[in-house]
């Protein structure tokens, strides 16, 4: 089964040092943090994944959940009092405001334990999740009534929340939702429908479960323009706060699944169920993306997640299986064999393990920064410079890290050769759990055409040209330091690529949406190497100044170093296939196919 | 499920057209070959594959093997009647020679059959595969005798065979061996010792299986060079040829796995089994080497299966999932939404999966027509270059269409959305199935190293000098046909990439092999691109003579654009990657993984 320690000192050199939290104590939340909180929260965090959830991750994929007759549904052994430890460790109000009894730490803290929660236990994980996205979007769309209703025993984790989205006929398309919303004469309405895969749609964790479901009103207009929003409790909570009647809704069934067995995906029946607008009338979609964009930046932080889990029992598999000598000579001549980790092939699928890890984790969190201050600077410049980040590099998250990160799974696993593909040594789990973030909250190729459909173009390119004169900026101020040339000559010419892509982008997608379709993937891969490049070329200019204290900055400076030579090179190739346009992709006849 | 139809044009495309087999009847074996048997071989295949293999797949994978406490092993229900189908109709015995009763068609129209048994149901198609690998192993290495005891049975499918290769502490390293082996007076051997991972070790399908077993014989040299090969029957055959004693040989127990659960894969216990030598004592190596080329041809074919089964599901998909609509305007006004396959990402998977697989297929078919010239050419100059050609590409084949086509299964579940991360679809089994390829058989890092280590250099780069000069001719012939421009341009690119990277291993390999392992893989994927685009030249060149005649060679010339403009541009990447040299690889000192 696979072993898990929590990176400590790589996510503290992230908050500590890279982003220096301590630093922006102007904003609210920050004040109390400082290196000796950091490293306490991280720490504890990392005992209760290695100590309580990593152990019950195999036992969640292997039992699974089970959908008892009356449609209630058990989790898998021991989840439930893990979740009880959770809960009452108080996790989940590490970043939730002081009026809903939270400790209003910052949204970047709860990215680095949130990483280390999928890491150890991703099934688990996403329990917490999905009820942290649907607290906030009740909180941004929800009346003061609602927020007091369902918010603190959200905010704690007491009860937890659902998004009911997907159909069988609508899933990217919503559309096409069919489930029914009638109001009825004391405002409330009631919600009909059948609503699918919906993770943690019914559990044994939470003693009330709240459902937010997107439905069309009677008589509303066709498409995505008629869609509402609504809280749908499970238990309907009475006025002093306790719970009343249990609604109409129900768990038909659990979907059979590749990975992540430990939650629950629910067949969510809504049978005249009793709920409440959230906001205006088919304005529904705009606060489901707040939650939305929440789960996106968490689902690129899954893929990660797994990669660090994959990552670290690859490195432990290779430095003890012994197995053939080095090409140089025996490194271990008192030994029947070398370790694996002596031949090149082997160790350059750790090493692109680590660099994807380490910068990916640096941007994932960098990102997550922008999020604190989108919401909490004075400074409406920063405010502003921020939710364009935020809105800019969440589809990049997502579908980079995913993508990148299934890739890294995979190589964990081929680290361990024919150990890799059977059920005993976890890494199979790793593969099937992580292959859903190339898909949920929205498939790869939507964030792609998000990124260059919506996001490039949004208030005349503002955001992507903040961000190319951000890297600028960088370069222009360190262009002087000779043992940082490596890393901004890499920098540099990546971003002229992703420039030279955009330009391309602006020239040729406006006229034909199809060429802005058809190099949308390629534009995001190349988007997220240049991110990847610019958080290594400043966590390269930081090692390079703390160097000698500790050799943690002189292997950063050599993974640095292996991502410029050996990954940085695929953009030009991403570059090349997003110029072709349109026509070579889509000449084929439709029934030719 | 997934459905399955064996792609008989563009089987017979590549076999009548490509290669024409029937301009090869100087060779034993093809007098009898032409268009109609062709069509007629495959189309029954076809048959046999959608209608009974196809319908066993899932099946196979829900309730796997399972072992009896005996120790016997019961196979998925369905395999045991399919199996015998398939013995009973001869299938086994189309490429045997007549003297074992067979119909001594050429190993390449096996490949064929072997590619539609392998998309049906791989785990079933693993258990006939095995047997052909040690069939020829016997052939190429035993005795009279021992070809005379098992040769029929075995050539027909009545017994079954396998390979037994790994102990738990070796892998890779055969030279870790410790099964024993003792000789008797009677000059047979007794065999002790343990062997994991033994594909169809045990099994209800046949009445007896025949092992081959690598074992060391008691006072034999250290390492690879004291391993001997081993006949080692379950039950004993008499001199008449009936089966007598049961030998001291059994299933210990069933490894729980990834995928292929319709294969069984065993423990296998030695217990002072009786077996024979086969060949000379402590060269074993070289006999099972026969059996692994094929078996490495083999593994390459069931990743292109498995990515053929995929696209199938995948372009079926795409054309009936109605979910938005296309970004130029309703494709299909009087529907809810349009077919997906009008949006420009998915038809680029779905482009993608076509490049591959259909590149993919003339390089493996291209390749065993060299097995067929190998062994049958009267010149001895043909002979020479097709074992050349048979050497170098080998574990080109096997590592370059392992690792793309489980790429391409994985595109093949995306573009199913969620509904691929689903059991119902099959698509999630596919990628499950599939990801052993890029391990057994030598992992793909191993191909590579081969690639590097030994088949380039051998005999001066005898073989690659030949392939290059076979491409530089291929130009030239050519080169003055406009049509054929921007595939012979991007060949030339591609090639010139491939001699700049092979420079780079003679000049920096040899000194340094680290260098030579550090670069292998990207240089393997290059090569793979390099034949690909060979492939795709000539199967343009083919196509613009035919063009007109049928949709399918415009459908062929708009596929072979696509593998050009948007696939072959990788290449450029694996070079510059494969130049970086083994110091960024190697940085990292070992402790600190």
């Amino acid at each position: 089964m696979p072993q898990y320690q929590a990176p400590t000192r790589d996510i503290e050199f992230i908050l500590n040092e890279l982003l220096s939290l301590q630093d922006h104590s102007d904003l609210s939340g920050f004040d109390e943090v400082n290196e000796e909180l950091v490293s306490a929260v991280i720490d504890e965090c990392g005992k209760f994944g290695r100590d309580v959830l990593a152990p019950l991750n195999k036992v969640g994929d292997e039992q699974g959940c089970v959908r008892n007759p009356d449609g209630s549904v058990k989790t898998p052994d021991g989840f439930k009092d893990a979740y009880g430890q959770f809960v009452e460790n108080g996790w989940p109000l590490m970043n939730k405001p002081a009026n809903m009894g939270g400790q209003n730490l910052p949204y970047i803290m709860s990215m680095a334990t949130s990483e280390i929660l999928s890491s150890a236990n991703m099934a688990f994980g996403m329990y917490p999740g999905l009820t942290s996205g649907a607290y906030e979007a009740l909180m941004a769309g929800g009346s003061d009534a609602q927020k007091a209703t369902y918010g603190p025993n959200m905010a704690s984790g007491a009860w937890a929340g659902t998004m009911n989205l997907t159909e069988p006929q609508c899933g990217t398309d919503l559309g096409l939702i069919k489930t029914k919303a009638v109001e009825q004469a004391d405002g409330s309405y009631k919600i009909t429908g059948q609503k699918i895969w919906i993770s943690g749609g019914e559990q044994d964790l939470t003693e009330n479960i709240i459902h937010l479901v997107l439905a069309r009103i009677e008589g509303a207009p066709d498409g995505i323009k008629g869609i509402s929003l609504f809280v749908v409790p499970k238990f309907i909570v009475n006025e002093d706060g306790s719970l009343g009647e249990r609604n109409a809704l129900s768990c038909g069934g659990l979907e059979e699944k590749m990975g992540i067995h430990g939650n629950a995906t629910c067949v969510m029946n809504y049978d005249g169920a009793t709920g409440w607008l959230v906001g205006e009338p088919h304005r529904g979609m705009r606060t489901m993306f707040v939650m939305m964009n929440e789960a996106r930046l968490g689902v690129g932080l899954q893929a990660l997640a797994q990669a660090e889990l994959a990552y670290q029992n690859a490195a432990d598999f290779a430095v003890n299986r012994l197995q053939s000598r080095s090409l140089q000579g025996p490194s271990a001549p008192d030994k029947p064999a070398d370790p694996i980790i002596v031949h090149p092939d082997v160790r350059r699928m750790l090493m692109d393990q680590r660099a994807f890890i380490e910068g990916g984790r640096a941007f994932a969190y960098w990102t997550a920064l922008h999020g604190d201050l989108e919401h909490k600077s004075t400074d409406p410049a920063v405010r502003q410079k921020a939710g364009d980040y935020m809105a800019l590099l969440t589809p990049v998250i997502k579908a980079f890290l995913t993508d990148r990160g299934y890739k890294m799974v995979n190589e964990g696993l081929q680290v361990h050769g024919g150990s890799g593909f059977t059920r005993e040594w976890g890494m199979e789990q790793i593969v099937r759990d992580c292959r859903i973030t190339l898909i949920y909250e929205g498939t790869n190729g939507i964030q792609a055409l998000d990124l260059v459909g919506r996001k490039l173009a949004a208030d005349g390119g503002r955001a992507i040209f903040s961000f190319f004169a951000e890297i600028d900026d960088f370069i222009g101020t360190h262009d002087d330091n000779a043992e940082l040339k490596v890393f901004l000559d890499g920098l540099r010419e990546v971003k002229a690529q992703l420039v030279d892509g955009t330009q391309w982008l602006m020239k040729n997608g406006m006229s034909d949406f199809n060429n802005a379709a058809a190099a949308s993937t390629d534009y995001l891969q190349l988007f997220g190497l240049t991110a990847l490049s610019f958080m290594w070329a400043r966590m390269a200019e930081l090692a390079l100044r703390k160097r000698g204290s500790d050799p943690f900055y002189d292997d950063k400076l050599i993974t640095g170093r292996y991502f410029v030579a050996r990954i940085l090179p695929e953009g030009a190739s991403h570059l090349v296939k997003l110029k072709t346009g349109a026509a070579p992709i889509m000449a084929l006849a439709d029934d030719r196919f």
